[in-house]
């Protein structure tokens, strides 16, 4: 018998009391598996609880596997699988199949829906979690949701961190990163077919951070950086600030054009070429097998190096999984980056770059020149927050999260958006989608504000603005409820 | 009565018990002020504990204020003066004057000497807590005593940090850097004379990343960067990336000879002047009041802008004390450098540039194009520690400790250096002494390695080798023990 004692005036919100106290009931077996959960109205209605509340507390029920829902139907309470330990993580794409020694799933929390948070004025600056019929929803961002953090658990993280001597968080750290957190991060790629040791690998401050080491490196006034069009937006300045020229391949339904790239080769002299194969940022295009390997082998040829920014790797949710093309590379031409930020927060600012031996050794003399060491509070915090289980257990839950959060999208862009007014690929995992809006609508930005969503704009994608107008779509940040009132009211706005 | 129950069961130390136990004792006026403390050899024999482990606490509970002890007497339980609150802050170089609200001291804990801690490979390689008779002392690294730190203040801020939704940690911060710190930075650096906006500061990922940035967006190929000679050694190998011209002005008694860059500033453009005017790394020299204001008049003649690196800014323990050049820049031709990585940890990567407004958007531009944002998990745990107190006391407490520690240092010297051997000047604060060593010795690096004491080589602070030998002692992670004997090795060293 579901039986609550919610109190208004305890700090913690409402919300959290009732995720906390649900997930008691059903560890301690007083809602068995079977279960059938109230409605969320009725819920509210029962405990005087804002419905939009109810409605998260059992999205994160759902996302951390307490219960179980399909459409239309009642929410049961589920017998959980255990989480597989690291050592045994089954392959990518195939979340359902355990093995190894299980570990207890952590509690995470939900963050109150009652706090609205600072606003920011940076480059990203972050919501508040809107209160649905009036507030903005913002489907401008690519950065994760906050509300799926275990909060608890990275307290527990930094606590250890403080207080262990050994991995002394307060010094100078390697100026290669923090080697526990490489060496997990060396065995977590093994998953994804790379095959490095800790000489192939530099921790850097952010994807950005290791997009700028390279180019310092590597960039020349008297060759070109091959970036594909669209590209993903904050690679402009960079390239810009860095003086580089610049030379833009057209993205294909499948991928980079590579017969493009090809006469572009040709032509002139390329030291890097930057590319998205998983997942691109803004398209949401995935390279195919064949694809992948023609690019490794043009830049093979041309003797260029290939950036393969792929820092939404682990959000494969749909169709077959593609391996990076770094998996093949064993010519050491590829520089792979890998990021915390996208997946998991990117208020750590830590990435990675798996390289070469010989790259490694100049990009981290590159960084000691800049910065001496990458921030070490982030790096041994994280370190203790993935030995413990935690970033294979964020990233099933992302998994799941994100393969029904994409599903409302696209459910919800058939419903609303008619095909006369824009077209769009469905993407086989990540967090975006790409519209091409027709015809062109030259107060779309004014009109979209008007009718309450906020997306990002095609042309900030590209150094040459494209001849159509596009938009993307991202879903990182927006709950399914989110999901669908943002594209409903973007089906408006078109219309 | 000293009574201790210790218990070598206990994953915490013994040195941690005993500090604890013997700061609950006099808190709770067991043992009086004026009590006469047994001698470090007595209570180790009594206890079993080794005697440096009992030195080390004796140390804290004087760093903390909690005993007094004059040389060659006995140490006394001490009646503590009440920290004051942020706001009422007593100038600096007046640690005494208190006044304001009385904040309650915070038990800052003992590292354990029992666990040694990784070995580091890095450009400050991070050392064990040696025994004495047999272990390397190192008084090569200038960065602060882990032993220092409050760790359980920490622990909390963290943990705030990481509970507090408003203050998200996980996001992306504000390029500038998060708010709140740099309110509270605008607000310390009054304490130093420099009257700031928050449009005038901005934070960075170290003061390494400050000066990269500064290169990158003042320093062109036609112009010349000025540096004194010796430098900061890590700025060397920034220049040298950044493909800059460099040009060294000599170092004179107290600070850059004027004349010698009036004279290069004749004949050839300058786009920055990089000096430490307080605590120079590696001379420990700090500039006069004159030299100060001809400094930034010439620099403002000149169209220069002066990079003012004055990280140790909080370690003014002796004589009079210099207001930063900045305070007197009318014209906004100084960029100010502070940092909390060598009075508080390096860990941490976060320091700050305060400079006129148009430099700051100028240099905030391109930290977005290079890294996005600086790490939102240190800043925000550091917003926590400060507003706790935590960072002022932090400061009360090494400016005790180092004046203590700084007095044993010269007065080790001059017993154990003979004046043919080497010369010095007596710094006004900070962590360095700065050796001529003469007649040279050319084995000397061989010679201290077997005495078993480590320092920093002169050569590494000049781009032009110099053609005197010169050697650099840190005390910043030296204790007064560990600074008597690394002094008394050097000094058999050179004999």
């Amino acid at each position: 018998m579901l039986i609550l004692k919610l109190d208004r005036r305890k700090s913690r919100s409402l919300g959290r009391q009732m995720l906390e106290q649900i997930i008691d009931l059903i560890e301690r077996g007083l809602l068995p598996p079977g279960y059938q959960m109230p409605s969320t109205r009725k819920l509210a209605e029962r405990t005087g609880v804002n419905r939009t509340t109810v409605v998260r507390v059992y999205e994160e029920l759902w996302a951390l596997g307490y219960v179980e829902s399909t459409p239309g139907s009642y929410t049961l309470v589920r017998r959980r699988k255990e989480i597989v330990s690291a050592g045994d993580q089954p392959a990518i794409g195939k979340p359902g199949n355990t093995g190894g020694a299980p570990v207890p799933v952590k509690k995470t929390l939900l963050d109150s829906g009652e706090t609205p948070p600072q606003s920011g004025r940076g480059i990203q600056p972050r919501s508040g979690q809107e209160t649905m019929d009036m507030e903005l929803i913002h489907m401008d961002r690519l950065e994760p949701d906050p509300r799926l953090i275990d909060r608890q658990l990275f307290a527990a993280s930094a606590r250890r961190a403080v207080h262990d001597p050994a991995d002394d968080m307060f010094g100078y750290c390697h100026p290669r990163g923090y080697p526990p957190l490489r060496r997990t991060l060396v065995r977590h790629m093994q998953l994804h077919g790379i095959h490095a040791s800790d000489e192939n690998i530099l921790i850097t401050s952010g994807s950005q951070n290791s997009l700028q080491l390279i180019c310092q490196a590597y960039g020349s006034p008297g060759k070109a950086v091959v970036v594909e069009a669209p590209t993903y937006s904050m690679a402009i300045p960079l390239l810009r600030q860095m003086g580089l020229k610049v030379l833009e391949v057209p993205m294909e339904k499948d991928g980079m054009d590579l017969e493009a790239l090809r006469i572009a080769m040709a032509t002139q002299p390329v030291s890097l070429v930057y590319s998205m194969p998983t997942f691109h940022n803004p398209t949401g295009t995935t390279m195919g097998q064949a694809r992948r390997e023609a690019l490794l082998d043009l830049c093979d040829r041309h003797g260029a190096l290939l950036i393969e920014d792929s820092i939404e790797e682990e959000m494969k949710f749909f169709g077959k999984v593609h391996l990076p093309v770094k998996s093949m590379d064993d010519k050491e031409c590829v520089l792979y980056l890998g990021s915390f930020s996208k997946v998991l927060a990117p208020g750590f600012r830590t990435a990675w770059i798996i390289a070469g031996k010989q790259h490694i050794v100049r990009l981290a003399g590159i960084k000691t020149a800049f910065e001496l060491s990458s921030n070490t509070v982030s790096q041994v915090i994280l370190q203790h927050f993935c030995s413990s289980g935690g970033y294979e257990l964020h990233i099933r839950k992302m998994m799941r999260v994100f393969r029904k959060r994409m599903k409302t999208a696209l459910l919800a862009l058939k419903r609303h958006i008619p095909p006369d007014k824009a077209t769009w690929d469905e993407p086989l995992g990540g967090f975006l989608v790409w519209l091409q809006i027709k015809p062109e609508i030259s107060d779309l930005e004014s009109r979209l504000e008007t009718h309450g969503v906020r997306v990002a704009h095609g042309n900030i994608f590209f150094f040459t603005p494209p001849p159509k107008q596009y938009i993307r779509i991202s879903i990182s940040k927006c709950n399914e409820q989110e999901i669908e009132e943002g594209i409903r009211r973007l089906g408006q706005a078109l219309a």
